[in-house]
């Protein structure tokens, strides 16, 4: 992990103009997976790969025979609706393919094909949708810090519960709810009880919040009944993606015991259309989380000296918030919180391992998401519950307005990149939602 | 609901003469519908209903034209190789299939059709199958015993929780991990603490556990940001089937603090194969749990005159232990415990609404477990944590054994059955699995 290959190379520039812009988030250096179609067209959804502001048509370049051997077995995976099939296939697949990928929509190939333009599909006119068939969804609670302060907010002399240090906290989410970046996200509506004394209140939730994740997509899976050792953990994941797990913090108080969240969470989970894989990510390797000295060593099956070394990646993740009123007013979305991927006490290999250490059979298009990333700054808190701590310090929006919750209206974006000296940055794209009244 | 149609009349027989025996857990009133196909065959799997001890091959009496009308579009929806498109066609669909299949499969019937015996299968030269693909598995806690037994032996001065009588507790359970009756269930291994003041260990679970539960299969779905009225619930209901879901309690007693239940349940779940509808149980409706008089009612949205009236469902269920030595000996299993699905706290209606009240869409073929159904006897206890009272009071089997909690080649099968005067008994077949020693 780590080293550099000729698909890392800074100094590579794409035929497609656009990705050579030192904004894009899609420069030839990342080459992510998704599925699109043409916006307007009733065609079935397709398989492509981001380039600058244009996408590939990875089913169209292999009818066009632009591939070939592992690259152009890959390809040929791609011609269903889904990643499905390419997850699957485990990740030789997807680097060949990466890798071919790379070679083709180089600048400098020597005998370009002459059809290559009609290969893309700018992004203007495409519209995304879910990249995989998600058979299961786990969301896990890997950050030590976002564990801590809402601990800190429900049991003051207890924050963080004995198990936490040793075990990759997770719980089984709900697949159906998921969609993809800019689907409306309507308020729910459940049961709340504030006063102890009453009955409790059926209702538009009245504290919704979002959570900054990352999203890992499971590639090659494993049997039931069948464990991932931590050293092969990192060969069943396929990609990350960005995650927003909506949160209705009334209704999780009041129903999570003892099973754990369910309603609060299950009403809508979005992810962002675009699948980085962890070859793009590869420059930006980090060590895993430095435990203190007194925390006790991760165990055995989850405990490796390559995992320990750079198990970590360094992702920037950027939550910004827009009101309608901002919006309106023609004010750009204010930044509420920055932070890193490095932050999270586990690393995804960690969380992989974990969960198929009881034989669980994790499937290709299974999604984990890492639960919310927040670091020890205030400013690095990925949870308005913890960024304006429980409502005691609501942020002033540009227009004046304040927020303890979210409120109908407000558009809620996260971005995630890798920035790094002498590397291309690479971008996730975006992961959007806008707060719709609830459906009274 | 409760009504006698022609297809509960007790007095009809069928000319295939195995589902007139008394004790047949398919006679003409059932018809569950299942997925098989012939042993040792490659076929596609194929969509079947059970009688006496023959399967009807939907899609063959489809080919040969033996259904019009609504059943016959209703029998086109079964040619796939799973129950999911004849699911999400809605009660009508399944409702003029059952119908036309009791009339086909009448003994009295006028003109029978000459070759009516080609399109039965012998369930002794069938391989059945998980009926359908469970998008999502969500698993309740419907039962007020269980949850007040499991609660005391946790917290003797504080078993039941505040939200436990306001609301219907649940949490997103493990969908890939389902498997049809007969897979072998091997012993997970995982992190449990036992000493506080020592570190965690892993290894094998010591304390594995089995749950007696009704399973629900959706048919039509509904919409993401929609709800489903309480009295529109049961069209959302396909059928119900028998589940078993094995706990490891050792790994959840460590684990499931703050979150829920995650490892300790998705190394595997069982269910029985065959589904039985709605529509099939009409005569064994009975009064929702009769609530005590310091008891809230239902909130609004979850109650209805006639989920009240007969929103329960009299289902008696059985779970019998074999130990691998009383099988060697030849002794038969061992009846462990009778409960009753009347014993539950909410009804399935409750379940479905509840579920969807935040405008999470629940889709054709997902999953809902009751949670495990305990009554108020010892003897109705449905798992053996409460049967043997945290092994304080171990079983003794026929040979002489103990079990606090179950040990490698332990066979556990749940038979579950409705009888009442003046009806013909029905029955949902059975829902079995071994254990298979931990893979270490």
């Amino acid at each position: 992990m780590g080293e550099i290959d000729v698909t890392h190379d800074p100094n590579v520039r794409s035929w497609v103009e656009s990705a050579n812009a030192p904004d894009t988030d899609f420069p030839i250096q990342n080459l992510p997976f998704g599925v699109f179609r043409r916006r307007g067209a009733d065609d079935a959804w397709r398989v492509g790969v981001a380039i600058g502001d244009q996408i590939v048509d990875i089913g169209a370049c292999a009818d066009a025979r632009q591939f070939a051997g592992a690259a152009a077995m890959a390809a040929k995976l791609c011609h269903g609706e889904t990643l499905n099939a390419l997850m699957s296939a485990g990740p030789a697949a997807s680097r060949a393919l990466r890798f071919a990928l790379s070679g083709w929509l180089r600048a400098d190939l020597s005998s370009p094909f002459k059809d290559r333009e009609k290969l893309l599909v700018p992004m203007r006119d495409a519209v995304l949708c879910m990249p995989a068939i998600i058979g299961d969804y786990t969301d896990f609670y890997a950050s030590i810090h976002h564990a801590t302060n809402v601990g800190s907010m429900f049991r003051p002399d207890n924050p963080l519960l004995p198990n936490y240090k040793w075990v990759p906290i997770g719980y089984h989410g709900r697949a159906s709810s998921i969609v993809e970046s800019g689907t409306p996200v309507r308020r729910p509506s459940g049961q709340t009880r504030d006063d102890a004394n009453a009955p409790p209140t059926v209702g538009p939730s009245r504290r919704l919040d979002y959570e900054v994740e990352v999203g890992v997509f499971i590639g090659a899976g494993n049997s039931l009944g069948s464990t991932i050792p931590i050293d092969e953990a990192e060969n069943h994941i396929f990609g990350l993606c960005l995650l927003n797990d909506w949160s209705a913090r009334d209704l999780q108080t009041w129903e999570y015991q003892p099973l754990g969240p369910f309603l609060a969470k299950s009403f809508v989970t979005t992810i962002s259309p675009w699948v980085v894989t962890l070859d793009a990510l590869a420059p930006f390797r980090a060590p895993a989380f430095e435990r203190a000295a007194d925390d006790p060593a991760p165990l055995l099956y989850i405990s490796s000296q390559s995992d320990t070394k750079s198990g970590g990646i360094d992702i920037v993740l950027e939550l910004s918030l827009s009101s309608a009123a901002m919006r309106t007013a023609g004010v750009a979305p204010m930044l509420v919180s920055r932070g890193n991927f490095t932050d999270m006490y586990w690393t995804v290999a960690q969380l992989v391992t974990h969960h198929a250490s009881n034989g669980c059979n994790l499937r290709p298009g299974d999604l984990l998401g890492s639960g919310t990333v927040s670091g020890a700054t205030p400013e690095s808190r990925g949870s308005l519950l913890e960024r304006a701590w429980r409502g005691t310090e609501p942020l002033t929006l540009p227009t004046g307005e304040t927020r303890a919750f979210l409120q109908d209206g407000d558009e809620v974006t996260i971005h995630g990149y890798c920035e790094r000296d002498r590397h291309r940055r690479i971008g996730f794209g975006e992961c959007r939602g806008t707060i719709v009244p609830a459906d009274t």
